[in-house]
């Protein structure tokens, strides 16, 4: 068995919702136990530009916290990768994060990647990641914080989003935010759209996997 | 049990040689088996822009065939990715480069990523791929042609460039040739090095078991 830390950045008190990735990487890689933690003073999650910035430092603190206390890799499970670079040098573990992780298993899967996200603009890395395969990102309308994601209007809009990327041609839906892995929306949104699907939260345990196996 | 195809670039009758990388993948992700198919016309492989070039069609070809015959997704076992693209808009499963898929792995890995490669100049896809972690690149004197770097004078190459991309400051290592694959030199690179090491036919099958597994 491996230890895998993982930096929620949605601060809540609720143990069940605090865990439910950890819950889900545990599922799918039975060899993989997961600690996690999340940061601090982010109660509506990291859903904008202030509330990305407000976290790199916290996110440092997390990684740093979860490696010294014997996680061999550190997941930060945020489709934005707040903090994830910068943590890549402040401890000697792996750091894998969520948004990269679900464009290299993304740009694998085809050739016209329709990106769902929470942000305003996607992130630079994911656009970086994706290369010649990126074909357009949508942030779903009324979606404005992670908790809005995680109800019943969520999952409409986050399907809609799906729906309107298949009909501008996408092959590939990337769900760029961790929220939708809250939300476990991976197979309603496979059968949905009949396109291939990637998961947050999945594609960040599967890079975790190999970091610790190999 | 998910029925994976797999490419290779280089022409050979040798049964085993030809089967090794397929071997590797069952090997390690239990799950999967691979049926191997190699290009003609090819029997030093992948190693200049020349051989490259020729290679892409021969690969569409191949992926092709392998998809037609019940390949649920298919790996081009070359890391510098010929016919990747242009294979994904031919077939409707999945389609896995090396190359992309070595790189996604390292940047999940460190950021300084040094690689090892046979090429000339390492692959531009590559490149984007590992965006802000690229360290270096390095093609290991006196191997020109793929079968060159599987003898005991290539294991040596390919160490001591390894050794030059520590001493640069590398803190991870990706291989990127499936000869070295072949070479089976992950673990020694690893124990030679004291860093993170990716082989590009482990990771092209990692992103082979997410595409058939979720």
């Amino acid at each position: 068995m491996a230890r895998i830390g993982l930096v929620r950045v949605l601060t809540t008190n609720d143990i069940h919702l605090l865990n439910i990735h950890g819950a889900m990487i545990e599922a799918f890689y039975p060899t993989l136990t997961v600690s996690t933690r999340s940061i601090p003073d982010h109660p509506d999650g990291v859903y904008d530009w202030e509330t990305f910035k407000s976290a790199v430092p916290l996110v440092i603190d997390a990684v740093k916290g979860l490696a010294s206390e014997g996680s061999e890799c550190v997941i930060v499970s945020c489709a934005s990768d707040p903090g994830v670079l910068e943590s890549r040098s402040a401890v000697s573990v792996p750091v894998i994060g969520a948004g990269e992780a679900t464009g290299a298993v993304a740009a694998s899967l085809g050739t016209k990647v329709g990106v769902i996200g929470i942000l305003p603009e996607m992130p630079e890395r994911l656009r970086e990641i994706l290369g010649p395969s990126f074909l357009a990102y949508i942030k779903p309308p009324r979606i404005n914080r992670t908790l809005d994601m995680i109800t019943p209007e969520g999952r409409i809009a986050v399907l809609e989003a799906g729906m309107v990327l298949k009909n501008m041609g996408a092959d590939v839906i990337a769900l760029a935010c961790t929220a939708m892995s809250t939300l476990g929306i991976l197979q309603e949104m496979k059968a949905t759209t009949g396109l291939r699907v990637v998961d947050p939260v999945l594609a960040a345990g599967l890079l975790a996997y190999h970091a610790v196996t190999f």
